[in-house]
Order: structure tokens, then C-alpha cells, then sequence
């Protein structure tokens, strides 16, 4: 495959990781020679501590949260199993109203992330409930009120789906939540920094997200922990982030999260409003050229950058590396579940058939993508589409002919 | 303070972190515009899989580990939290003989996240035991052989201790421990690349380390786990690291890791040649310099690069504080622990009285310090204590006077 490798570079893979912000890239360089512990009292270590708590504040602000609520962690990952094992611990030191309540609902779209330490939590004997979602991914809200009771500790419900790109009416649900005393996480991984989020308007207790989704480094997330919420640390040991999580913080990473949040406050706008002209322009091109395309998620509430598109008669993983060899790189699902054989579990969650699963295709924008490369990949696409169901034809022709 | 600021910067803080080798800083730079996901299948994502693997590689290899027998972590804590939390899980999924074993087994000298995390396993119902030290740090192994009994799983005792830097004869605790059908983790985040470290030849089961102790980047470790080691996830979600450890891998700060190894591997053994050397003169130069100190850890089996010191009539911050007026960058112990006000806990363990322990210092060597700079630092720090020592005198008199 290698020779025939194109020169064209056309990254559609932006939910997966994103590539540094060139601002990001320099305030990362420029930081790297402040080496010290934050926690030493020495100088080095108090410049150190000044650049972690300063890059803190401008990250609390941009999701109006306290600057103290915010848990630096190394991954969406690492924050989300600290929330789900919240409430999980036989500890005589966890107490309180919301340790006495032992059932955890969450929803079937959710990242691997959840949805494993969910299982986990399951297989120790915690009651774990899974609300299913609609045909365009939003979650069936009757149902989330039918299975919440007056015994569910915590709800953890994603904010924006990173493979559908659906965006759940948060608000909606935190009110639905908190009527029956239980407490609320997000999983805001795809949306922080790609839709406005303002903890206090949407009432959230906990919420996750991560800087590489954003043109920030990988290995480094962040936990919003609401004032007053029970907490326990996941990682255990030294004081830092006020003695819930240990860990030497990851200056470097924390410098880049908060350069990579405050391009976003920035550039999210504009470059939102730009996204979804292309985004229309892009489902169109590929409606107009290709037959039998079923396109995934929410028409009008979902992010801007992401385009699931299912097609009849291919395999997604068939498309995605001719696609490669074209120079243009996209998914078939969450690269977190790329490991794994099976359909994606979203897609099967909204009801859409099997066959239609296994043919489909993540597109997710960015800052770099341009009409020209939107224009060439439906171009593309459109030939590797036929080309791969006239080999899928054939192949089908061999078999049952 | 501020104005008072001397130009001389000699930092002698090294177990708490190191700056960038200049070679880490050139590979992680080059390294930022590899930024896909390793687990994407496109081009960009294999790129980026292929870097991590090479770094896997040569990060085994150091320590004689086979590739898949490492798992990278954002921090050295996670590592140790990841090994403690093994054998607490009540799950039907984790069974099998060390399983059905409740005890685990620690040191009184430990960092605080095996502390803390061995601490919460305990208010959990677990059953742990701490083995005491000598005066020189190093762990008894009568009592260790006394609390292993049949029905301990898990034994975690620290190579080399990041206070007092007495290095622990691994292979002849993990003779003891396997004797005794447990398995044996150590804690090495200030023991590899610092001293030669061969997990087969220590015949360790699982082995945590870190990259920013050893001029690497901040929010990486590693994890060895023997091949057949029991082992379960702490951090729980996509299939990365054969779906031991979720969420995306931090390529940025592996390719900084390995680099950090690779530089570790040419310069280790002439550094500690010099280090040795240095140390003996400090030593000689405070003895012969300042009256009624006292030196902790162990004469000889202890890292090069470590010189904790107690001095008797002072309180360990202010010598800290005014050594930092003068430019020199020291610790009163452990960073992790610095938020802390008792005195150490790994000086305490060693029975020196509460006194010493109260004034005493670290000073932690490393590649740029220099023969002039420890000179200048016996100098500053002889005005130092005495001026320290006159205020303390001082105070006793207006006190008790």
C-alpha cells in the first residue's frame, strides 16, 4: 500500500484526536523550560504552581465554573471512571445521602470509557441501568424518568455523541435528575470547546473532558467537580489538586489544555458557523452523487464537524482504507473502539439495521478543513463507493451465484 | 522576597523532577506533528501506532521487559494505584488463587500513593500490614517473613526510597515473597534510570516508573506487569494498551519517555560515577563545616544522587526558604508530601527522634550539578543554618526566658 500512497492529506478524523494548534504548539515549547514541581516551595516550583493554577482559572472561566472545581486528570478516560466509581466504595469513611444509594444509570451511546467501568462496577454486584435513545440518538427521556426511582445515586449521560455527533437536552435532564435527588455527569469529551457549555446553565455536577479533542495535547483531561458534590479521589496519594488526585500534575499538558481552551473562546464561533455551511454542502455532495446513503444522528442538534453516513452494500473498514490510499483519513467508528469487530453499539442503539452499521463512515471536521477538501473527498468517496459495491457484488456473486 | 532574588539557580531538588534533557525536549518537538490516534486505522494513526511501539520497545528493553509486558499510565501514582487496587475486587470476573488471598503488605517508607492507596483499600475492609525499617531505611525482612503467612497476594516494598534514597535488596525479598506464594510489586519511579534495574534478575512481578524523575516529561509512567501476572484495569474503556489502561495514548509523552530511557542508558553509569564522587564531598564539606548534623539513609546502599541531611535546633523550611533566597533549590522531603506539616514519615519510620526529623533536608543531585555548585552551596548553606539556628535560639530565649 505504501507506494501508492497519495500525496493529498486530508485529516477527517477530528473526533478521534485532533493536531496541535499551532498557538498550543509554541505556548507548550515556550513552557518547557519551567521544569519545576508545583509542589515544591522552592522558586522553581512556585513558577511552576503559578503557570498550573493561572492555566486553572482560564479553564474554569470558559466553562463558568470555579477555579477549584476543576480536577486536572491524564485522560477524558482517567475522569470519567473517577465519577462512575464514585458511588461504588464500601468505605465506613463514604457516607452520606448519595453513598446509600446504589444504582447508576447511564445511557447505551456512551463511550467505551463508561460503559466499561459501568460493566465493571455491574460485575461487583452495583446496579447499573442503560437508557436506550431514538432513532437520531437522543435519549428516551420517559425512560430515563421510569428507571431513575428514589434510589439512583448518579445519572451519566453524554453531552455530545462522538461517533453520531447527537447533542442531549442537558437541561431537560439535569431537572429530571435532580427532581429525584440523584446527581448528574457528562461526558462532555466532544463538546467542550465545540459547543458552548456553561456548567451552571445546564446544572451539572460532574463533568469530563479532555484537551486532545481540541487541539491540545493528548494525556491530559480535566474533571469538574460542582462545589459541594461528594468526591473521592481515584488516583490516591499525594495533596495535589487539593488531595484528589495525586500525581505529579502534568505542567506541560495543563499549559496546553489552556492554550488550546482559550484559542476555542476565540475561533469556536466562527469556525462553527463555517463547519456547518460545509457540513450541508458535504451531505448534499454525497446525496447527489451516491445511492442508498442513510446519514446518522440528529440533522439539527448535533455537532457541526461530524458527519455519520451509512452505506448500503460495503463494509465501513472496506471504505475507510481506500479512502486511505486516496490520502484521506476517516473512521468507522469511535478509535477507541477500533479494536473491537463487532458494529458500532451506538449505531445498533439507534435502531438503525446491522448491515447499515457495518457500512458506515465517521467524517469529523476541524479548523483545517476547506471546501477544496470537501469537494475532492465526495469526489472520492463517490468512486470508492462504487468500486467497493461492485467488488462487495462480485464477491456476493461468487458466493450465492 | 522577590527583590532579594540571587542570579546563581542550583537546583539540587532532582527526586521531586528533573528539566528536560535537552535530547527529550528535541524529540518531543519533533514529535508534535505526529498527532493521530494510535488506535485510528488511517495512515496517521498507524504513523502515530508505530511511534509508540518503538518507544515501547526500547523503554522493555532497558529494564529486560518483553514490549507487551509494559503499559504506559499518565503518572507513576497511577502505576502504584493501578498494582495496589488488584487483589480489593469483589468481582465474579476476578478470581483465581491470588483472588482468593486478602492480604497485601507494604513498607512504613512508601510514597503516600501506595500509603494512601493501601489506606483506602483498609477502610474498605482489606487487610494490610506495614513492615518497619532500620535506622538506615532498610526494610526487616524477619518481619516480613513473619507477615507474609499464607495469605498474602500482593507485597509492595519501593526500590530505591525518593526521601533518604536507601536502595532495598529486592532480590532477596522477592526470594522471601515468592517463597511464600505472593507476588511482589515495586515501586522504581526513583529507582529506574537511576540505578541498573533487571526485572528478571530482581524476579519482580510488577514495577512502576515514571519519565519526569529521569529528565522526561511530566504526566507519563510505565508499568511493568510480568507476562501471566494476574492483572485487571484501573483506568477502564477503549481496547488501548490490549485494553489494560484506557483512554488515548499520550504519544507526545511516551516518545519522551523513551528518549528520556535512551539517554539514561548512555550517560547512567559515568553520572553516577561523578554523582558518587560529588556526594562524598558534600558530605565531607557540611561535616567539616557545620556542627550536630546528621545523615540519613543508608551509608552505601543508597542512590548517588541523594544527600538528606538533618541539622539539630533548626526546622527544615526555613533552612528550605532561605537556601531558595540564595538561589539553591532543596526539599524538606517529598514533594508529593509537602502539603503535609508533621515531619517525614520515612524519617520517623527510621526512629531518628521527632527533632531531627523536624530539620532536615534533601538534596537531590543530578546531570548538571556540578562540583562548583555544591562549593557554593556548603558555603551559603553553613551561613544558613547558623543564621538559622541564632534566630531559633533566639525565640527559645524569649520563650522560655
Amino acid at each position: 500500500m505504501k507506494d501508492k500512497k497519495s500525496k493529498v492529506k486530508i485529516y477527517l478524523d477530528h473526533n478521534a484526536t485532533t493536531p496541535l494548534h499551532p498557538e498550543v504548539r509554541r505556548a507548550m515549547i515556550a513552557a518547557m523550560d519551567n521544569f519545576g514541581n508545583p509542589s515544591s516551595l522552592h522558586t522553581f516550583g512556585r513558577q511552576a504552581r503559578a503557570l498550573v493554577e493561572e492555566s486553572r482559572q482560564k479553564i474554569a472561566s470558559f466553562i463558568a465554573a470555579k477555579s477549584e472545581e476543576i480536577i486536572f486528570v491524564g485522560s477524558g478516560s482517567e475522569a470519567n471512571n473517577t465519577v462512575l466509581n464514585l458511588f461504588s466504595c464500601n468505605s465506613s469513611k463514604c457516607n452520606g445521602e448519595h453513598f446509600n444509594k446504589r444504582k447508576i444509570i447511564t445511557t447505551k451511546i456512551e463511550h467505551p470509557c463508561i460503559l466499561e467501568a459501568a460493566g465493571c462496577l455491574q460485575d461487583r454486584g452495583q446496579e447499573i441501568k442503560y437508557i436506550g435513545v431514538d432513532k437520531r440518538g437522543k435519549i428516551n427521556l420517559e425512560e430515563l424518568k421510569a428507571t431513575l426511582g428514589d434510589n439512583s445515586a448518579l445519572v451519566s449521560i453524554m453531552l455530545a455523541n462522538n461517533e453520531i455527533g447527537t447533542i442531549q437536552d442537558l437541561k431537560e435532564i439535569s431537572r429530571i435528575v435532580h427532581g429525584k435527588g440523584a446527581l448528574l455527569h457528562t461526558d462532555a469529551i466532544q463538546a467542550v470547546g465545540k459547543i458552548p457549555v456553561n456548567v451552571n446553565d445546564l446544572e451539572i455536577d460532574y463533568l469530563s473532558f479532555s484537551a486532545h479533542k481540541i487541539y491540545g495535547p493528548k494525556g491530559i483531561g480535566a474533571l469538574y467537580v460542582r462545589k459541594g458534590s461528594p468526591f473521592c479521589p481515584f488516583v490516591r496519594g499525594g495533596h495535589q489538586e487539593r488531595g484528589r488526585r495525586a500525581g505529579t500534575e502534568n505542567t506541560l499538558g495543563i499549559i496546553g489544555l489552556a492554550k488550546a481552551i482559550e484559542m476555542r473562546q476565540k475561533e469556536m464561533v466562527e469556525e462553527n458557523k463555517r463547519l456547518k455551511i460545509l457540513k450541508e454542502k458535504f451531505k448534499k455532495g454525497i446525496e447527489k452523487n451516491i445511492s442508498d446513503v442513510y446519514f446518522n444522528g440528529h440533522p439539527k442538534e448535533g455537532l457541526v464537524s461530524t458527519l455519520n453516513v451509512s452505506f448500503s452494500g460495503v463494509e465501513g473498514e472496506a471504505v475507510l482504507l481506500y479512502l486511505d490510499l486516496e490520502g484521506i483519513f476517516v473512521s468507522t467508528g469511535s478509535a477507541c473502539a477500533s479494536g473491537s469487530l463487532g458494529p458500532s453499539h451506538v449505531l445498533l442503539a439507534t435502531g438503525i439495521p446491522s448491515e447499515h452499521a457495518h457500512g458506515s463512515i465517521r467524517m469529523s471536521m476541524g479548523r483545517g478543513t476547506s471546501q477544496k477538501d470537501i469537494d475532492y473527498v465526495i469526489k472520492k468517496l463517490t468512486q470508492v463507493i462504487q468500486r467497493v459495491r461492485k467488488i462487495s457484488s462480485v464477491n456476493n456473486e461468487v458466493k450465492y451465484g
